[in-house]
């Protein structure tokens, strides 16, 4: 089961969501259309078949606008579904409903969106030891939420931020003199007992000097499916292998089957269609 | 030329979006690997061809980590470039560029990917009289940025949030006791003299009632080729018509062509791809 | 019956407002005299006769320093209510009470004040088809609110701020060369199928060129009572009429009288006085 | 002269309004009509006589859309100034002087309005020994502004909040057990040596209990002239006299010729109309 | 008893905090390895002897992350405790309450302490008529709830802020020409007639002078002990004397018995080490 | 040369210290004594030795309240200083500058007494393999800024958070059935490859169990020096060993002799007297 984020980190994404949506003066046809008492009855169905994420979004964007609204979820994040599956049942106020659908499908759309493309990828290199990873490229502002929907497709999480795990790339190797060996020997030094060192390499032939210092992880940048072989074989468990660059639902399982231990797929995150999710009522 | 966005309602989103990535400890691997003082010269360039949008988040990024950093923008918003074309040159300190990278990239690719798309729909239905308008099916606070690069890209906007223009769907005349009619009266007697009132309709069996009160726009849903023509041909200038649902690519020509004066595509922002970008060091 | 606006607009002014006045040692006379388990039980009650507006921020008040009080409206937003009447009632903490009650005072009296002299305006226009509105000379921080004060008070609101209509005043036609056709023809062009095009004139001299673009609506800035009924006259519901500029108690049925459609009062919000609300111990 | 509020606390201020104003896609009439590289020059100028008070506002309104803008203030602010005057001349880029400019004259409109009341009642008493104060009754969100409003007046700010000195008043007394002597000593003994304690009482017969404990400040609520002279009388020094209630243009010379040491007004900033002041292209 | 905070002053602290810690991703320990149904039944024990602040912060801490957890404080804020001491049961949602602990620990361990030694100095003076006082040498962003504390061990509060009273030192005397009694001139004549003055002198001989203008308060700045005795004779009542400078729980008692009011201590706040508190589970 | 913080990440620290410290008014103090033309010309010294850190706060600080102030660091952070030592040189505005003081020195001042005592440390187990490391026991809103001091004495990070590692303790080993096996097995499920594993025991009969799924860190629990010595024996460098509980300058060494390769110390963060220093006119 796919652990959920503490409300705590949800809410306020959902209720800057919301605001930006009421604006100055609330929703004016709701409050033209709607008598004020009205109460709804509505399911979140999904019209196509995919991976659920982000329930508790479209909770929290309905109890901020009605705090009485009951809201049944009829299935959890993380599970695949069938076009057509009701997700969630809510009954409340018909404007707090309907002035919340918005915000409450454009969440949890984009994070079903996210779950959805990820277990493809994973279903992609099932039997294979290669786990799917995100990268940060994120939306801004929805950077935890998005990597909890790559967790909901089966995928893991790469680094959450820069200040969370080292990660050298060629722009770092050039400040150091140009020497890969020299990077990880800084990054070691200064990393602490809890931080792990990544080191990007674009050839097998920077593949020695980058392990001369013992990083926890090697990112095989835009490598042929040879010279990933050829890289598994030679590091032999010295460190993490993650292939990156070129990868697609075409060429993910080539890659898995080289050996590589990640594969890390900015796609997830940055260019998805939403799941597509509608609010029906009873 | 697009008109930018003013500082002020940018500077907080791309300020948000550095603090989500520097966390608590800041850029580890550039204060690891990069000395402070090192300086870098880059340039941003794209990898695809596309419409460019946002180079202001880009700029605003890089001055929030170097005040003194040198931002030289080298095309403007809204212009179509080639794969390989340099967009902006930045000079300033190493680590600053590299820390926000990531943030500028994250931000112009997701709006140029949006301009792109949005591009790709106007020219499809160029010569027609049809203009092509987003949805509030944006990402949760990004919308006023997502909304500017739809007008990067030749789009138009429909309306930003739900205070801003009155939109009836089927819910609202449902809670109106079925009636199309008594809906937009209602409306139209709420609404200001700067206030918009716009009536979604499923079929042409609604259509007269729904002018009956004299709405400024009637949403066509989802309707048949044969019965937007025929919606144009009844209408006849009564009221301005958008087609709704449905809308892609392969479609949106013959949309364009029945005559309908607005054609709103969701996918124009919620399922849209960035445009590739990098960062090249010079 | 008055749409309220929801809480997740009212309550951070709510809040701030609270904060505000706490600074930051809290109520220091209601710790030093008032015993924490002290309960009180009082009645918000008018001193004069006026509108009611802003019970809300009166009960959200009080909920934020006691979530358990029970607070009882006895009269509805947009009420006339004779001086002396009993607006709500709360039960609760003593120090709870006596800590929100400035807060709340603060807000209603004012939102009333507002809705009280919005009303007088809307009452000296009766019978004519003018509609009595507001601009955009409200209070920093509480628009929102103020505007939904000016609708409890039976008036109609202008644009809520720069970016949902666009309104064309001298300033900006000079920035067009100085032709007031040109410069609604570019608005036209810019706007987008849901946002309407108010332009300002000066004279009839400048009528036929405002009209010659279709603008939705001509504001005619500080026209005499005959140029107002030639206005009306001869756009002959082309657009809608804006009267503005020198409008007060003594000369607004004059005005209305001339068939305009709209008037303009800026001193609805910029220039009122509080409505004197009183908190009375039972 | 006055001695301006630090940028720092003003700035969130105008920041905010302008924020409010400029909602999410900024001003559209600008960006529609007038062209982006486009100077303007411009001044602000009175049209009613009265005493300044807001240039910072202004200064940064401008500052906040065009960095670069030149502000050249022409008066400080407390001088009293004729209508017509010119107070504050801006060259800047043409959209964003016109896009603040409604921020700008909201804030420095309402912060003059308080000074130039203010100022009325400061006159008003002038040659005798009372001092004419506020209250709590600011606007929410702009009380620091305000107090330093009424000190542009002449006028002398009265406690910032709940928190920064004890003022006991009825409600308090009835939590004491209905003893006014009880209320000031238990105040008295929780007081911190730099917190004033003030009581305030109904009529002569509770003076000598308010006394007994010596608080720094009583507050005469509503007395009658005659009681008021006896209070002076009485209290001879012992205590701040500080005259409540009923205090309008009409009676604030009797009151202060009673003696009081302190006169407060609510209608400082709680009814006050803005100065009229406009912004003129030059 | 000591009066508690507002939940609306202290509940932002606890928020801010809870989500420093949470940061991207949330307590990936308990998501891990502790299932999310499992409940805890949990003791906040002391370790060490002290007195107990800061209750409100763990109950807020507990409360957001699980709004149903069953809070119980078992003593109150203010109380002297034994190492060992139970101070409050929590039971509820296991995860919760693992992810609140620190939070809970961090604020209510640094109040404790703050009140802990407090206590200890006010102990020191037992008899004496010196009352002990903090400063504003408070940590960034807790002021309100470290001033709190030592209302919890006994102490009184000096000034909030720079706002809430006048407290002139040597640079400001030196920019007044250096003239003792001048400076002490400007702040009363500025004052407002509930805020108190205070000067600091760092010797006898600016006695006279500091007390011409008749200061609330007078600063005896690094004073030995025979001059404060002096200092206490001269002045006789007309001002409250403060001792500051060179204080610890050595030499207090000896300053407190010259006959000094008040004594203030910078250690009580910025040099304090936490209570030591646990959570045991039950 | 230890790596400075980016300004995005200590601005907004700063910036609510001093929002805090001017509450309502601003120094009124400064307003009323010091002409607001006034220069000054300061240096920052210490009183007593130590270790500085956090130069930026105070030229932060400074630079909001006079942003054309001339701040010159004559020290960079990490260095170890006599008393008596010029930090740095600022030349501006008097007011702005006595306003800024306390902010300026509440974080510095805070910050080198962290840096300073981990000085002490790090210095006591010179010559051992041994690191010193930090906790999470910091203040809230502080935590960067904390752990950044840390790392100027010397010191090393343990984790930021909750989110960038994972540290299983006792409560979580209860909650997987009491095997620490089980928890450790979970936890290495779980973690992305970018995310260390740390687990703590309380005694040498946990060891193996702890080993098994092959965390990278393991951390001692109070052992004695003689089961410490065991375990750096018996795990033999396949884990990270850290030693915590009971450290303080006095068994420091001891411990860090035993071979262990970290030792986190509580107290570094919440037992810390602030470094004294000074602000003194030229």
């Amino acid at each position: 089961m796919i652990e959920p984020l503490p409300d705590t980190l949800v809410a306020p994404v959902v209720r800057a969501a919301l605001a930006e949506d009421l604006g100055r003066a609330g929703d004016i046809t709701a409050q033209a259309c709607v008598p004020p008492d009205a109460r709804l009855n509505v399911v979140f169905a999904t019209r196509k078949a995919g991976v659920v994420s982000g329930l508790d979004c479209a909770r929290l964007a309905m109890a901020e606008l009605d705090p009485q609204a009951r809201f049944e979820a009829m299935v959890v994040d993380g599970e695949q579904v069938q076009a057509g599956t009701a997700l969630a049942r809510v009954e409340g106020n018909a404007r707090a409903i309907l002035s919340a659908e918005r915000t409450a499908l454009n969440l949890m759309g984009r994070l079903s969106g996210i779950a959805t493309l990820t277990r493809e990828y994973v279903d992609a290199v099932a039997g294979t030891r290669a786990r799917i990873v995100d990268t940060r490229k994120t939306t801004p502002g929805l950077r935890a939420l998005e990597k909890y929907a790559v967790r909901c497709g089966g995928g893991v999480n790469h680094r959450f931020g820069l200040d969370d795990a080292i990660l050298i790339k060629d722009n770092h190797i050039a400040a150091c003199g140009g020497s890969v060996a020299e990077a990880v020997r800084r990054a070691k030094a200064q990393a602490g007992h809890l931080t792990k060192v990544e080191v990007e390499i674009d050839g097998l032939g920077q593949l020695d000097a980058a392990l001369e210092h013992r990083p926890d992880v090697v990112m095989l940048d835009n490598f042929s499916l040879d010279d990933m072989r050829e890289a598994v074989r030679r590091v032999d468990g010295r460190a993490v292998l993650e292939a990156s660059g070129g990868v697609n639902l075409q060429t993910v399982r080539a890659i898995a089957e080289t050996g590589v231990d990640v594969i890390s797929v900015g796609a997830l995150t940055h260019s998805v269609g939403v799941l597509d999710i509608g609010l029906d009522a009873v």
